[in-house]
């Protein structure tokens, strides 16, 4: 890490209130369009390498290790800032989406709203989750 | 509720995954500008009851109860639209939020931002905290 790096991870770590599992959530948003992509959560080690590389990386609660988004898909998350929120407990990751940030092939993993009292799907897949994931891996 | 807030309910709650405490984290964006505004949490009731009045209502983690957001500080949030994520396990509600959604008098709970290696504040409160809360009660 340079030393802006960590100097960026010691003053964001020390406003960061993790919660007992020590995560916290961190939600993306495509810097541009203001599109919100996902929410994943994020471990102290998560929010200093992504600080430190300028890439997103998560925690992985079903894996339970870090979680380097588009490491397996290639649909990496580039870090255009980092906001913490007032009471500390929430993150958000202004991004650069390369290609979809869903498993599913879309853009946003936000594709279901109610409309008319119904769940409906208001996107469609732009890439074949098969092309993304070669073993029916989920993480992107 | 009418039927049609009482099969929006059910259709969601369906597709929800719940956390083992019984929540499910919600992010709430305004629905026109795209500014994330705050990330909460809503059980079951409080799903269920913003569908049925389309008024947003979270669940307090800090006092164990439905918050209807704005009930105090006259702050509230309009429904414009509600999303599912792929996996079920977090909302989006697109709002239209009156006034301020931050307990501090910000648009915005997100107001700390890291650059050049600091976390520094990027937005003024818009409204005095003492304004928004007669007894100094954080709930907005």
């Amino acid at each position: 890490m340079t030393e802006d790096a960590i100097r960026s991870a010691e003053a964001v770590l020390a406003a960061v209130r993790f919660d007992a599992a020590g995560l916290v959530p961190a939600v993306a948003q495509q810097h541009d369009t203001g599109e919100v992509l996902m929410l994943a959560w994020m471990n102290r080690d998560a929010v200093a390498e992504t600080l430190a590389t300028g890439r997103v990386c998560y925690f992985s609660r079903s894996r339970g290790g870090l979680w380097r988004k588009g490491e397996t898909s290639g649909q990496v998350q580039s870090l255009k800032e980092l906001r913490v929120d007032c009471d500390g407990d929430t993150l958000l990751l202004l991004v650069d989406q390369h290609g979809v940030a869903c498993h599913t092939g879309r853009r946003s993993c936000f594709y279901r709203a109610v409309r008319d009292g119904a769940l409906v799907e208001i996107a469609a897949p732009l890439v074949a989750p098969e092309a993304l994931y070669g073993a029916g891996h989920k993480h992107g």
